[in-house]
């Protein structure tokens, strides 16, 4: 439609978001058109203030709307145990489901020499200095099984050896609820590797 | 997170959309925090637009940002045939996709005695008024072939025979690149009645 560059321009920017392709930013175009005005103004301004109010925590580099993020600020968790996430929507995973007490740390990224990304684009110096200050005693490396998630884990692992600190990685095996039958092979190694005494 | 208001205002406004879960509604907020500046600006804009410049054509009931829609306006179409579409977004889809160069009229519903839409919840009169007052000749009814959209589609062929005008319905059949094997034995049925002749 020609005269409408508000319906193009919210296809587009619905475009923008992953996973979403012509037709279902179209179909979302659409509810947005249907929904109710302060529905759609909320929408809107919450969208503006992603913006103009969240920030990275300087500390850990999760989102926080204040100066530091709500898990800096808690006394009452861990701050000797930092789960090490690539991006802060990792810790909002954790945050969801887990009942993990202790802090976080953003890395900002993965060791990829095929994408030129090497260490020093990774947040590991902030991390060394919290190691020291905060007197973290354990890391858990949250990366994904994949060649980078593993080799930054890896990585890690030794860079982070001379400050004495036990660096783990998460388990490996098979997802809860999932069927033996479906397992690709690698992940039943994995599952093997990593069995528990019963 | 507790203290990220704006990013749980994000999750509830995108679950507010059609087939967006909790899940993928966290995945788009989380898109929006990584969403350069200026994206989501527009994007906030966009949707506060929506609200704002966006409207329904009076003539027919398109979204329009003008007095009147560009196909209402547009002198080069064929104002004697004439569409009939349950919510603007069907004419959207039309527009997009098919060559056709008549009106649109959005009828605004169905007609279900099971939900309580009668004929008068339907823009039926404005539709009688337009055929007396534009000359349309011929009426296609755009109705999904559902029990509700044929129910409509037959009432309105007959509540629109004293004016005159031609009504008929979109083919049914078979979709295009669908496989025989797949469809469903009313879908054959249908394609058999409306078959033609090579």
């Amino acid at each position: 439609m020609k005269d409408l560059p508000t319906y193009t321009a919210l296809v587009d920017s619905f475009r923008k978001l992953p996973g979403i392709g012509t037709r279902s930013a179209e179909r979302m175009a659409n509810a947005v058109l249907e929904l109710r005005k302060e529905d759609a103004l909320e929408f809107a301004e919450a969208i503006q203030n992603a913006k103009t109010k969240v920030h990275k925590c300087p500390n850990c580099g999760l989102y926080t709307e204040d100066d530091l993020c709500e898990v800096c600020k808690d006394d009452t968790r861990n701050h000797e145990i930092c789960l090490v996430v690539v991006n802060p929507k990792d810790a909002i995973a954790f945050e969801a489901v887990s009942n993990f007490r202790g802090v976080y740390h953003v890395l900002g990224g993965l060791l990829s020499p095929a994408k030129g990304v090497g260490a020093e684009a990774l947040n590991i110096d902030s991390l060394k200095l919290r190691i020291k200050e905060e007197g973290i005693k354990e890391i858990i490396v949250a990366t994904s099984p994949t060649l980078e998630g593993e080799t930054t884990a890896l990585f890690l692992a030794k860079v982070l050896e001379p400050s004495g600190v036990s660096v783990s990685r998460l388990g490996y095996g098979l997802p809860a609820g999932s069927s033996l039958e479906y397992a690709d092979p690698l992940t039943l190694s994995r599952a093997l590797e990593g069995r528990r005494k019963l």
